[in-house]
């Protein structure tokens, strides 16, 4: 691997930082403002199709998924949702925003290792105010030469990425915690990927391999075991 | 100005084509929703105040814009809107998100005649799948080089964006419709500008110019008039 990698790219979050323990925290405050009218897996079922099915118009991030709660607690609650509650789920979503950032292990020295040696950039979903905030408040923004918030990160999303930043698809190693996103479609480019889970993957974000797409990709359990391949 | 001009950023909300309107569209469409409770005047001025309030956490574009109009609805009705009048609110954003592209007048001429001559960039605020989108449906994806949705357009963005694509100031280019966002940043980092009104303008993007400032950028009054000065 190490011989003709010259540019490394990061998820961020749940690979940088923790992000998905947000979600699933604010999802379990959306089904207690909504207890009395269903129970909490209903409405953890109910939320995830909605969200899916305004991706289309919302996209991935923060703000997305308020509106998407705003929409479920109006279906769900028949209507009956009351205005306080409501501006509850506003709150949750500033909340969301304005969440200190909390690295996961090793983050900073892998970074710091790296460095100088390769060109290191930052390739993340979401909310392009929110995804910058976050990396300005994460003390991390120095050692990136790049950063690139995507709309998406299918197949065509890394073409364009490695057209404009003018990168040899074998000289490039994506590593990031989901298969779907930051591994597989990495793997159909031509370009190299470390698979570091995170313990919480949102459904959407979940993947099957088949045995032998699993040679080309490596595994490691935190960051710092990326270390011995470059 | 022709000398050394090398690359030509364009804004696209209200320079390439019509999105101001539609956000005026729907916020008489917000008022006559809460036409019990107050005037439009003041649901209008109030609306303003809470999206200016709410930049912090959401940024520039239509979610943030949906999220305002919540909380203001919930503030004017005192509570009292109904959740049919919230869901109509979701339905004013996701119409917005839906909208076709209306091109200004004379738009696709005048990248047809500047493209090949000149490096084009599209440069513009907002959500990032949004713009996405809007530059995809707008068949004038094919003119630009390069496309950069920044999270706002602060002399320091502009400073970022001419580093991240190795360009010196003096040969860049903007042209626009804000005088705030578009031109003024633009002159202070040393690169030119020209300015082409939109015929409505949001109050946030207003600006006053003194009048030695004024000598240093062009006004156009169509996107066509900017060929001569290339």
């Amino acid at each position: 691997m190490k011989k003709h990698i010259q540019v490394i790219a990061f998820d961020a979050d749940d690979t940088l930082w923790v992000n998905e323990t947000y979600f699933r925290e604010a999802e379990h405050q959306f089904a207690n403002l909504l207890a009395r009218f269903e129970t909490e897996n209903k409405i953890d079922q109910e939320l995830f199709k909605m969200g899916i099915k305004n991706l289309l118009f919302y996209g991935y991030g923060v703000k997305g998924f308020v509106l998407s709660m705003i929409e479920c607690a109006l279906e769900i609650s028949n209507y009956k949702i009351a205005p306080k509650q409501i501006e509850e789920i506003l709150n949750i979503g500033k909340e969301m925003l304005s969440k200190p950032i909390e690295l996961l292990d090793g983050v900073e020295d892998v970074l710091k290792a790296l460095h100088g040696k390769y060109k290191l950039i930052f390739a993340t979903k979401g909310d392009l105010l929110d995804q910058e905030r976050k990396l300005e408040k994460s003390g991390l923004l120095q050692y990136f030469h790049h950063v690139e918030v995507m709309s998406d990160k299918k197949e065509n999303d890394y073409k364009k990425l490695l057209a404009h930043l003018d990168i040899n698809p074998k000289n490039l190693l994506m590593i990031g915690n989901s298969l779907k996103s930051d591994v597989l479609p990495l793997l159909s480019v031509g370009a190299s990927a470390i698979h570091v889970p995170f313990h919480t993957t949102w459904i959407h974000e979940e993947a099957t391999v088949d045995e032998q797409l699993e040679n080309n990709y490596k595994t490691v359990h935190k960051l710092a075991e990326i270390l011995p391949f470059l």
